[in-house]
């Protein structure tokens, strides 16, 4: 299994060409858009909300991340391994809480390129054709070197911050549920919002957070939309008290 | 081959988390997004809609419907088998019309509970895995047992009022075309609409009504958004006269 | 391989049940969304952005491309060979350019229609059935004959207008990188525009051209939407300047 995160958004063609590269070099595979809103540009946001969804898919299975506002630019092109699982993309910090995180990981420079490689869109042209050949079983080889990734020290384990707002405008936080005691408060944007274990325990339009099904914390409302509601969007900081 | 029915929206992890476990208990069967913009929250209006596209899946198919407002709560869930083909979602009236139009149908409840279960997440966690199962052909077994599904009986046969609202700005409605004859004008939020039978018969911007591909009224402008010309969303009423 | 360039939009049922059509009668196929917002009732842009995107995909490749304003109007349904690829869909001017291009070409009328035939959903109907047929590399046989299309000869090789804007804000041509020389300046909406080679060589906002990853000249802004920084759309002129 492939699964894709990335910010290339829902329209244009990016997605789909991608998608063709990985059918042809890997065919039978399942592919799945896991996200195509990544947030924008920010492999910061992107590496706090990497962990809690992919690392739930089978073992075995290869996330190809690109979130790669420096395309173009010297930044170097990885595959990581981690408790079994394969992430492919650019060396921007991405992968950072998935490594800091893992019990067992290993990290590869991808040194092969094709020809051509474009400019602009390595996602098709370098790391598609390497997602595919991990998800097919084939070994690396010569494609890539041991390398070691520079951690980013000034980065906490888990953030205090909204790293992405769904479509129903519920806004997923850097923190996991287990750093959040239930009794605690969480103070975002000048608003208090207590706990709740599901949105039907509430009154309609009451804010509230809650662990959300891959274990973040999220500020969510009951039928309303919490980043309208509540002013936040992805950057906003939050605290907690107990 | 599954079908998705369901009001996660384009965006966000939601519908891939779903397929994830689909391609993951029962690989190598199609999964098609059918609707991921089914009517928000409104499983009346999505009993509406649901016939008309479900039904036109090949016999043995499943169709995996989550509008699921009340997700947390204890109502039930359900798998329907309806002339020949699957359903599988929450009991709340989505599946209303689907048993309603059937010759032959089965209803079970699914009692079956996945450990972990999420809160907010059935979608993935519940109807996910027992699509899988019926997609591969295999018997519900323990996971369910036969239940009888209470009806409402305050719902019309036909709904005369809009239903979907699509990309274009067409306004789908609940009325088959078979209920109204084209000689009838529909009366919406003060204007009056004729027949067509295409898009080519009227003048740029002109509203019509005509019978859609999936055999439901539908209210459309040739070359102009219908909703906006008009002023209609989904609920607003319509009537008709011979 | 199938892909889908067509003006259907993200949302709303279309493009599921045309792919139910092909999961069906070409089980086993890759189906790639190519584009759904392909311009939207503008057969002439997308004859410009088709060739570059879908004259990449593997040879054997089937691309079902449904930009169809005329739908219900007695215009011709076409399959085309070119070059070793097959292109199936309405003959309105959308295989222009995939055929001057083509060193070898083969095209059909499809003659073939299927019962019931809906008046305004000939890609799911009419021509996703062709389609699934030529991917799994049966022969037209009595479906289609072989039929002369009329060329449109006041369409310029390339055309010097904006034809697609991705999600990014970035505004594709119809110009060929090949044409344009990097020393040139364009000129569009009042703005002069420098080439670069990538993002990374500009200040943030700045706009510039460049050959984008499919080989068209694209105008584009580092970090910011360079459509409403111009104030350009689809159809928007442009010339240059050696």
């Amino acid at each position: 299994m492939i699964t894709l995160f990335t910010d290339f958004g829902l329209a244009g063609p990016y997605t789909g060409q991608m998608k063709a590269v990985l059918a042809h070099a890997a065919p039978g595979v399942a592919v799945i858009d896991l996200f195509a809103d990544a947030p924008a540009q920010n492999p910061k946001a992107g590496a706090y909300l990497l962990p809690p969804y992919a690392g739930r898919f089978p073992l075995g299975s290869v996330c190809l991340a690109v979130v790669d506002p420096g395309v173009g630019s010297p930044r170097r092109a990885l595959a990581v391994e981690a408790d079994g699982r394969w992430y492919v993309g650019p060396d921007n910090g991405l992968f950072e809480i998935v490594l800091r995180r893992a019990a067992v990981a290993r990290t590869f420079e991808i040194v092969w390129r094709p020809e051509p490689l474009s400019a602009s869109f390595h996602g098709r042209d370098l790391f598609a054709p390497i997602a595919a050949r991990l998800a097919r079983g084939a070994p690396l080889g010569e494609a890539a070197r041991p390398v070691a990734v520079a951690p980013h020290p000034d980065w906490q384990d888990d953030l205090a911050e909204i790293v992405y707002v769904d479509t129903y405008g519920n806004a997923m936080t850097g923190l996991r549920g287990s750093v959040v005691d239930p009794t605690c408060e969480i103070e975002i944007a000048g608003h208090r919002l207590r706990h709740a274990c599901t949105f039907a325990d509430l009154p309609e339009g009451a804010a509230f957070w809650y662990e959300n099904s891959n274990g973040l914390v999220e500020i969510a409302a009951n039928r309303a939309r919490a980043d309208a509601r509540l002013g936040i969007k992805i950057g906003t900081p939050l605290i907690w008290r107990g």
